[in-house]
C-alpha cells in the first residue's frame, strides 16, 4: 500500500479560485512571538537572523517613523544588518569566555515601498522594547526589491474579472475556474534611465484542471501588464491562438501518475544512528566533529553560514575557514526570443528571494530519518513576522562513501587493509521558486573540506505549440517537444555563491596555479611533462576565471600563514561538473544585468555593501551595480579581506525524460584543504563509532 | 574503544622478509573446485566469468598442448573468450524462455609466457572434463602481456643478494630486514622495433621500519633493473645518495595515527533494510528495481557489467541500454623527468592487472552495512584457481539524496509537496594498485540513469629529497614537500572507461547537440539567445571531444526508433568533474602509448578484438596498436554498433592534506536517459516502500 507524499493545508477561507502564487503568509503558523522571546534566555548571537520579536520591533519602528510618512507601506526586505566584521571576530574570535563576551547592537536593514519609492531604513533593536530608526535613505538608481508574496497574489487576482482576458479564456474553451496566474518580473530591455519606469510585472496564465501540474499547460499567447504600485492591469495582449497542452500524462502527484507501478521496488532503508545524532545545535550554532559554524537564515539568500571553523587536533586550535556564505543569485534566462518569452531572464534571489520561497522540508523525504530542522522568520508585506517551519534540515549523511582508505599488498607477511567510511554534515534548504526546485546543500568533510551540491528538480518551463510530433517542426524551436502541444525551452541556470574566505585568517590572496606543459632538456628519454605555474592575483582582474579553459588549480591561501614544511595554507576550489557560463552576447540586456555569469570564478575584496551579485535592487536592474559593475575598480586582493564568487551553471536542453517532473541534475564544487593542515587531518580525528563494531 | 580496521592474515611461511608485493595467491583461500562445481547445476551464463573447475581446465588443456612445449610456461591472462555478439543477444533477448536457452560454447582467452614468447591460446572448456585448444599464435608486435604476482614476488627477492645493493643499504644506515622493493614497469621510450626487446622491469625500493607506509620512504637513487624472464638482476645503478624520509607521522594505521583523538566523532549510524535487499543476485545476475544486468570479472578490467537493460513500465517491455562496459585501461603519468621517475607512466589495467589488485573489501567501511558480495576467481601464473573473496559489492544506496521533488505554491488553496527519496544500486570493486586505490563505482538508477564514478585515495608516490622546508626549493621541484626529505610529485590519473552502449537496439549514432549563439532578428528587444546545433558523427574523427571546450550535449541515440513525440530515443553522456586531458607533447613516448588521453570521448565501431585502450600488451607497448590507432582508420560511426570510450582524468597536484593518506577525491560521468523515455519513467515505477511510513 502506498500512501501519497501530498501534504495539503486545508485553508480558513478557500474565496477566489482563479488566483494565484502562494497565500503563504495564510498558510504557514502565525507566530507566537512570546514563546518565542521565551525561548531565549541569553542574548543572540550576531549572526543569528531577526526573531519575531525583532521583526515585530522593527515593524513598529518603521511604522512610527516620520522620515516615511507616505502610506501604504510595504515591507519588501527586512534582514539582519550584520555588525561590522571586526565587532563579529571579535566576538566570536576574542579570548573571552563565551558567556561574558559582550553582546553586540542587532540592526535590521529594511527596504520598504511607500509613495512609489524604495525606502531604505536601519533600524536599531538592540532594545525590542524601543527601536529605533538609525537612517533612512531613498533609492534614486535603477532597480526595484524583491516582490511581495502578497502583492503577486493581489496581482494575480485580477486577471478574471478583466473582460479581454475572460474572452481570451472563452475563445481557448478554457472554464475560468482552472485558470491561475503567475507573476514574471520584466526585466530590462535598455533606455537610461530605463524605459519601464513604473513597477510593472507581467502575469502569465496557466490551467489546471485535472492536473497539478499547471506550468504543463501554458493559456500561451496571453500576456497581462500590472502596475504593483497602482495594483492595475496596464496591458493586454492575446497575441497568437495555440491549443492548451492536455493534462493527460502531466500530473506528478502519486495518487494520479500511478498506481498501477510496473517492476519492483528498492528496498525501503533508512539509516539508523543508535547513540543519536552527532551534532549539537545550539540557538544557530551546530557542532559537528572537528566543525563549528552558524546556520543563519535571510529571505533573499535562504540558508546563510558564518564564522566555519575547524579543529586542527595536531595543532591543538580552532581554525578560521568561512566568514561568511551563501547564495547571492541564481539567474535563469530562458532562449527563446519570441515576445512572450524573451524577458524570461530571472533572478530568483533578487525578484523573489530564495528565503520566501524555501517551504517546509519533508521529514524523511527531503532529508533522511535521522535530521534535525531549523525554521525561519521573515517579514511579511506588512512588516509582521511570519514562521517558515522546518525551512533548513541538518543531518549526518551516511551515504557508503570511503573517507579514505589503503590496501598494503607489499608487506610479504602480511595484507593491510585499513578503511575509513565517510560521514559528513549536510545542511539542506529547498527553494521552489516558481516552477524549479534548487536543493541547494553544504556538506561539511572531516577532511576539512566543504562540498556545495545544486540539486535541479521540479516542472520544466513549457510553451503552447501547434506541433504534436516533432516532424512538423521545421524551424527552430527554441525547445524540445516533451508532449502534444507542448516545447520545453531551452535555458540556463547559474547558481552564484558569496564566499567570504577567511583562510586560517581575514587576509588571504587567490593563487591559480596552472599546469603547464615543459619540454624534458634533463637528459632522459622523456620529452614532455607538465609542472605549475603560480600566478597570485594582484587584482580582481587577474582572479576572473573560466574553470574550462587552461587547466589549473585555484586557491585561496593566507600569505601571512605556512605550514612547517613552509607552504603557504589554503584551500582550493575544485569544480564537481556543472561548469556552464553564459554565451548570451555582452551587450544583451539579460547579459549586463547578469555579466558576472560569464566566469564561474571571482574575486573581489570584502565590502559589507557587495552581497548581492545583480546588485542590491534587482527587479528591472540595468547592470550597473552589481558584481561585475563593481570589479570594473579592479581593486587590490592580493594579501587583503577578499571574497570568493563561484558560480554554478548548467545550460539545460530538456528531454522527454524531465516531464512531468524532472529527476535530479546535480552539479557543484568543493573547497578542499590545501596545504591547510600539516598533514591529513582525518588521522587524528576520531574513526566513526561505526568502525568499532566492525573491526 | 576503537579498535583498528587492520586485516592482518596470518602466513604459513614468514620466509624472507625483504621481498615484496603480494604472495596472494598464498595469502587468499585456496579454491575448492568441487564445491563451486557442485554449486553450479544449470549451465552458466555467456558471460560468466570463467568458473574455477574452468580455469583448471584452461591450465590443462594448455599444458597438454602439443602447441606451445617450451617450458617453463607461465599463465598472464586467462578470460573469458566471449561468444559472438549476435549470440550472445539472441541468448540474451530471444524469445525462448531462460530455462530452455541453449548454452553457448564456453571459451576462454589466454596469455602465456613460454620460451621467451608471448603466446595467445584459445581453448574451448564447454566440456570442463574434455577442454580442448581451438587455436594458437605468437605474438609478434611490441609489448608484453599483463605481470604476474609470482613474478613480481619473485623479482622482489632478488636485490638483498645483490652485494652492489647490499652496499647502497648500508650506505644509507638502514636496516636491510626494514626494506622492501615494488616493481616498476619501464615503459618505452623510442627505438623500432623497441630497444628494449627484453621483459624488463625496474625495481625501486623503500624503508618500512616503523612505519606500513613504506611508499613515504623512498630509498630515492637506486634503481635495479631485472630481466623477468630470465628472472635476474640485469641493470644497477646508485645515483645519488639522499636522506631517507623519516616515518614519524607516515604511518595510517588506527593504533599508529591515534589515539589520542580530539574532537568529537560523527555519531555511528548505519543503514537498515527492515524487510532485506531489494535485488536479487542469481548466479551473476542483478535484478533490482526497473534494472536488470550481469556482474562480471576479468583479471584486467575488474568488474564487467554486461546486457544492462531497464524495464520501461510505461511501454510495458524491458529495453537494452548497454551490452558490455568495463574499465579499460588506467593512466598514472608522474610528471619528474630524473633518470628514477621519467619511465613512472604506469598503465595499471594492462601492466599490473585492476582485477589481481582488487582486494577483499571491508564489510561495513568499503561498502555499507546492507552490501552483498560476489567473489572473483582468476588464473595464477601456474594456471591454477585463486580465489579472490568479496572482490565486488552490491548495495542500495540512501545517501540522503531526493530523486525528484516539487513544492506547488501556486495555488490559492492547498501547498503540495510531492518528494521522492533517491535509491540507488551501486555495484563497487577497489583496486589497489601499488600505492593507490581507486574506489570504482556503477550506480545504477531508477531514473534509468547510469553514474561512474571514480574516487581516488591511498597513498602519494614521493620522491626522497634533501629538502627540509619549502624556502630551499630554488629550481622547478616537481611536487610538492609533504614532509621532510619528501616530495609528492606531480602526476595524473586517466581512467577510461569502454562502454559498448546498445541504446534500445544494436546500432546507434553519436550527436553532438552544441549551444550555439544567435543574434536575435524576430522584433523582440532580446539581441542574443543559445540554441543546439545538431551534429551527428559519421565517422570516429566527428566523434572525438574535448568535454571542456565549446559547450554540448554529447549523446549515443538510436536512429530508428523514436518516442511518440517522433524524437531520437537516446542516452546522454554528462561529465561530473573530473575532466583533465592529457597535456603532454604528443611526440612524447607515454603519449604515444596512451594519446587515447588528449579527448575524454570517442566512439568506434564495435569490434571484440578492440577492447583494451592502450592495446592488448599494454608492457613496453609503442602505441601502434590501440585505441588512437584504430581510430585513424576513422571508420563509420552513424547508425552502426558503436562503442563509446570516455576517459575520467584528474590532474594532481599533491598538497600536505594528501600525506600519509589521501582523502578521497571523486570524479566521474553519468549516462542520462535523453528521449529514452516518453517522460520521467520515475512516475510509473513504485515509490520506495520507505515513503509508505512517512506520508
Amino acid at each position: 500500500m502506498i500512501l501519497p507524499f501530498i501534504q495539503t493545508s486545508a485553508r480558513a477561507e478557500p474565496a477566489t479560485r482563479a488566483p494565484l502564487h502562494a497565500m503563504l503568509p495564510l498558510l504557514l503558523s502565525a507566530v507566537s512571538i512570546l514563546a518565542a522571546a521565551a525561548a531565549s534566555t541569553h542574548h543572540p548571537h550576531p549572526f543569528d537572523p531577526l526573531s519575531p520579536a525583532e521583526l515585530t520591533a522593527v515593524r513598529d519602528a518603521v511604522l512610527a517613523s516620520p522620515l516615511v510618512p507616505a502610506r501604504p507601506l510595504t515591507f519588501h526586505y527586512v534582514g539582519l544588518d550584520e555588525p561590522d566584521k571586526p565587532d563579529v571576530l571579535s566576538y566570536a574570535y576574542g579570548n573571552s569566555a563565551s558567556s561574558s563576551r559582550a553582546a553586540l547592537p542587532r540592526r535590521a536593514f529594511v527596504i520598504a515601498r511607500a509613495g512609489g519609492q524604495s525606502h531604505e531604513l536601519r533600524v536599531d533593536v538592540t532594545d525590542a522594547a524601543a527601536p529605533s530608526v538609525l537612517a533612512h535613505a531613498v533609492h534614486r538608481g535603477a532597480g526595484f526589491p524583491t516582490l511581495t508574496l502578497d502583492e503577486q497574489f493581489a496581482a494575480v487576482a485580477l486577471p478574471p474579472a478583466h473582460p479581454p482576458f475572460v474572452e481570451s479564456v472563452r475563445r481557448r474553451g478554457v472554464d475560468m475556474a482552472d485558470v491561475l496566474c503567475a507573476v514574471f518580473p520584466v526585466g530590462w530591455f535598455g533606455g537610461d534611465p530605463p524605459a519601464e519606469e513604473r513597477r510593472v510585472v507581467k502575469l502569465l496564465c496557466f490551467v489546471a484542471g485535472a492536473t497539478a501540474n499547471f506550468y504543463a499547460r501554458p493559456l500561451e499567447g496571453v500576456t497581462l501588464v500590472v502596475d504593483l504600485d497602482r495594483m492595475a492591469i496596464v496591458g493586454y495582449r492575446d497575441r497568437v491562438l495555440l491549443p492548451v497542452p492536455k493534462a493527460e500524462g502531466t500530473d506528478y502527484r502519486a495518487g494520479k501518475a500511478g498506481p498501477p507501478y510496473a517492476g519492483r521496488a528498492p528496498a525501503p532503508g533508512t539509516v539508523v544512528q543508535p547513540e543519536g545524532r552527532g551534532f549539537d545545535i545550539d540557538g544557530h550554532f551546530v557542532r559537528w566533529a572537528n566543525w563549528e559554524f552558524h546556520v543563519g537564515f535571510d529571505v533573499r539568500a535562504g540558508t546563510v553560514i558564518s564564522l566555519a571553523s575547524i579543529h586542527d587536533a595536531e595543532a591543538g586550535a580552532r581554525r578560521r575557514v568561512l566568514y561568511r556564505g551563501f547564495v547571492s543569485e541564481v539567474f535563469v534566462p530562458y532562449m527563446d526570443p519570441v515576445e512572450e518569452w524573451y524577458y524570461r531572464t530571472f533572478l530568483d534571489a533578487g525578484e523573489y528571494g530564495l528565503g520566501l520561497w524555501a517551504f517546509p522540508l519533508q521529514p524523511g523525504a527531503d532529508c533522511p530519518a535521522n535530521a534535525a530542522y531549523l525554521d525561519g522568520y521573515y517579514a511579511g508585506q506588512d512588516g509582521k513576522p511570519v514562521e517558515n517551519k522546518n525551512m533548513i534540515c541538518v543531518f549526518e549523511r551516511y551515504a557508503g562513501d570511503v573517507a579514505w582508505r589503503h590496501t598494503e599488498a607489499g608487506f610479504p607477511d602480511r595484507l593491510i587493509t585499513e578503511v575509513r567510511p565517510d560521514v559528513s554534515l549536510v545542511v539542506r534548504m529547498v527553494v521552489s521558486c516558481g516552477n524549479y526546485d534548487y536543493i541547494l546543500d553544504w556538506e561539511f568533510k572531516t577532511s576539512g573540506s566543504i562540498k556545495f551540491t545544486v540539486s535541479l528538480t521540479g516542472l520544466l518551463e513549457v510553451k503552447g505549440t501547434a506541433y504534436t510530433h516533432a516532424d512538423q517542426i521545421t524551424e527552430d524551436a527554441h525547445g524540445t517537444l516533451v508532449a502534444e502541444n507542448a516545447l520545453a525551452v531551452y535555458h540556463d541556470h547559474y547558481v552564484t555563491y558569496h564566499l567570504d574566505l577567511d583562510v586560517d585568517g581575514t587576509n588571504n590572496s587567490f593563487v591559480k596555479n596552472t599546469i603547464a606543459t615543459k619540454r624534458n632538456e634533463g637528459g632522459t628519454p622523456r620529452r614532455s611533462y607538465w609542472t605549475v605555474r603560480r600566478e597570485v592575483a594582484e587584482t580582481e582582474a587577474d582572479a576572473q576565471v573560466d574553470v574550462n579553459a587552461a587547466p589549473a588549480d585555484l586557491l585561496v591561501v593566507n600569505p601571512n600563514k605556512r605550514t612547517r614544511m613552509g607552504n603557504e595554507v589554503g584551500y582550493r576550489v575544485v569544480p564537481g561538473g556543472a561548469t556552464a557560463a553564459s554565451v548570451l552576447d555582452d551587450d544583451d540586456f539579460p547579459q549586463r544585468r547578469a555579466s558576472y555569469c560569464k566566469k564561474q570564478v571571482r574575486v573581489t575584496p570584502y565590502s559589507k555593501a557587495e552581497k548581492w551579485a545583480p546588485g542590491l535592487y534587482a527587479d528591472q536592474s540595468t547592470g550597473d551595480d552589481g558584481l561585475a559593475a563593481w570589479s570594473k575598480r579592479d581593486r587590490g586582493v592580493r594579501n587583503e579581506d577578499i571574497v570568493l564568487w563561484y558560480t554554478v551553471g548548467i545550460h539545460h536542453i530538456p528531454y522527454q525524460d524531465d516531464f512531468p517532473v524532472m529527476p535530479t541534475v546535480s552539479g557543484g564544487f568543493e573547497l578542499r584543504p590545501a596545504n591547510f593542515f600539516e598533514r591529513n587531518p582525518l588521522l587524528t580525528t576520531r574513526p566513526p563509532g561505526l568502525t568499532s563494531r566492525l573491526s
